[in-house]
């Protein structure tokens, strides 16, 4: 079964084309489109078999157009990788959230739209764009299956205790305003992952997942559950990040908001896209990367903010153990999980009254490859495990398509 | 020598005379002035030894009538604890801010005042208030030395990451934006006491320490230094308390302002005043005992917002624990803290993993009296300790004072 996985934002669209059989899978191009609705629009098609990307530019005025493009580049006799769109058995749309209505991955039909339009007010600036790729393919490809895979899917398992606000509860009755969690479809795969990397039974074993990336959380697994995660209501809560301020005291915005006057939205604006590294690093870069160089080129400033970063997760996977009793295995993925060895080592050091035995040397260099990070002694195991999103979302897609009208 | 202990809030006056020698102290009279500025002002005065309290209606227009009242009641010759002024030797102020110029108690003077007057930007609702009691005692009772003693002193001695938000670093190096944390009167005392009472050296131990009450804050103490502390910049981060709100996402916030056009002062009142276990109950009551009640009468909302109060203690409990790596005494104070059984309970259960063994039928019905309640085998002691700031503001004073003039 091909199936096309699209990822649609407001202004991009990243795309891969996934085969899938009983036994198992194989990616046959990835691509992106940029710019969609400005000018100089362009694409950017990748097919597998270590041919060369393809680049075009071309205007992009919405969203079918793009996803035309992405038709045409995956078609295409030179580049494409599939010889017509016969062959192409069904789509999976990444749907950032799902509200309390997706407990895990669906079949999209009239009434699945309906729940996901309901869920708008929730995530207005990304919903819209995902919707706009589920009516695009309803356009170009009529009678396609879709299947949409919620963010927030994995994270409905939480238990009232994690997931509710201290605010008045009308905000809960009236809105639906709690803490759902997000990145859950990476949460879901590196956890079963690890699990097997690791020799233990997923559905039987308390684990901390933490994706770290441009955006980050740290999610407690609980025999296969998700129990607790510290994103919320909006992927601004938690961990810092790249851009956005993490946790903070609402006593700072008000702060904010007294000594210079601005208004909410420009405070919101701040914390989305002027905080995190990038802002308490004096606006040196949202890049861990660009971080640690300044870190080792001696800036207190900087490395202030780097241990500040890290910090957070070691102090989540502190809370996630009392959350679930103690722990059996730690997590690491995301860009800067899977490529930061600073980081890791930073969460690990001094933990061994969890059970964790880190082994320095394991660690070192350790840049994108799945591996144990613990010592064999260690009782709790330490993972880097490469996350895949597109292939859940794929996966997913496979298992639903595959039961229609049997 | 004789002090008197002043804690002077908006509209709200407590006092305590203690006299302390150098082996100890006894507590001659406490008591309470309300209603400053506000029609039908009372103060509550209650004599020492056993002695029936006092309550007198007044007017008090303002904080200087209202420390007359004070001073004319400690002073009176039936119900007062000193025969003339001339006995008082000192008055200790609780100050709720010392911002970073202060690190311990300090004995007031102008460049003590001129600091503390720098400080009202960051509690611009309190500090005013504990000003007026200062300049009070000057007019009432000019050349009676006066110290202040600072909430926030104690917590110091945290480092930068776990001070600094993640939001542009101007926003500390210009305003001083950042973490202060509060309690730090009583955080500071309970962990001593408990470390006495566990048989553990404050100045070589890994303590947590809880201090629930109507407001609520969980304190990292290494070495007996506070390392990390749940209140921020202001009083409403952290823990979920009694009307306020706790950690929450910045987008709770902004989902609010959008949906019901909230302005950023209606947002700042309702979490802090209509939220938190009172908000989250359905508005039931920010009294823990009336929560109880509910949870025991089945009501299921409250049931929810009880465990969600709880398990925020027991997830700090646990970041801590991995900010120290790892923990030898847990300490519990405060209303809650030192009155509610349940909370401790379900804090520490299932907290094996970071050796708390602890003691269900040690802890059934503890309520205001120091108690070891983990098991004699557990390696991490559990304590409760009754918490008394006023006695380490007199402790600070008399220690203060005493230096003058040697």
């Amino acid at each position: 079964m091909v199936i096309l996985v699209l990822n649609c934002g407001s202004s991009s669209i990243k795309y891969q084309v996934i085969e899938m059989t009983e036994g198992g899978n194989s990616l046959l191009a990835k691509g992106l489109v940029e710019r969609i609705g400005i000018n100089d629009g362009v694409i950017t098609h990748k097919p597998g078999g270590g041919k060369e990307p393809v680049k075009t530019v071309t205007d992009i005025p919405d969203h079918t157009v793009g996803i035309d493009l992405i038709i045409k580049a995956i078609t295409d006799p030179n580049h494409g990788v599939i010889a017509s769109l016969a062959e192409l058995d069904a789509v999976g749309h990444r749907v950032v959230h799902g509200g309390e209505q997706f407990k895990e991955s669906a079949l999209i039909d009239e009434s699945v739209m309906e729940l996901v339009e309901g869920c708008v007010d929730l995530a207005p600036l990304h919903i819209p764009a995902n919707l706009k790729g589920i009516y695009a393919i309803n356009e170009l490809l009529p009678g396609t299956p879709q299947v949409a895979n919620f963010d927030t899917a994995f994270h409905q398992t939480m238990p009232a205790k994690a997931f509710l606000y201290g605010i008045p509860r009308r905000y809960y009755d009236e809105y639906r305003v709690r803490a759902y969690g997000f990145h859950g479809t990476s949460h879901r795969f590196v956890a079963d992952e690890a699990a097997k990397l690791a020799g233990l039974d997923f559905k039987n074993s308390k684990i901390v997942t933490c994706h770290i990336g441009n955006g980050g959380s740290v999610t407690a697994v609980l025999n296969g559950k998700s129990v607790d995660t510290s994103m919320g209501l909006t992927p601004v809560d938690g961990l810092m990040m790249g851009t956005r301020c993490g946790s903070i005291d609402p006593g700072v915005l008000n702060f904010i908001h007294q000594k210079e006057g601005k208004s909410m939205e420009e405070i919101w604006n701040l914390i989305n896209k002027e905080s995190g590294i990038y802002g308490l690093s004096g606006g040196l870069s949202s890049d861990m990367r660009d971080i640690r160089a300044a870190v080792e080129a001696g800036n207190q400033v900087v490395t202030d903010a780097e241990e500040a970063y890290f910090y957070r997760v070691k102090k989540l996977v502190g809370a996630y153990a009392a959350a679930m009793g103690g722990i059996d295995l730690l997590v690491f993925t995301g860009g800067v999980g899977e490529n930061g060895p600073e980081m890791r080592e930073y969460v690990c050091k001094d933990m061994e009254f969890l059970g964790i035995e880190f082994d320095l040397a394991a660690n070192d260099g350790v840049k994108g490859q799945d591996k144990i990070l613990s010592k064999p002694e260690s009782r709790v195991k330490v993972v880097v495990i490469g996350t895949n999103e597109e292939l859940v979302i794929a996966t997913d897609t496979y298992n639903i398509v595959s039961k229609l009208g049997k």
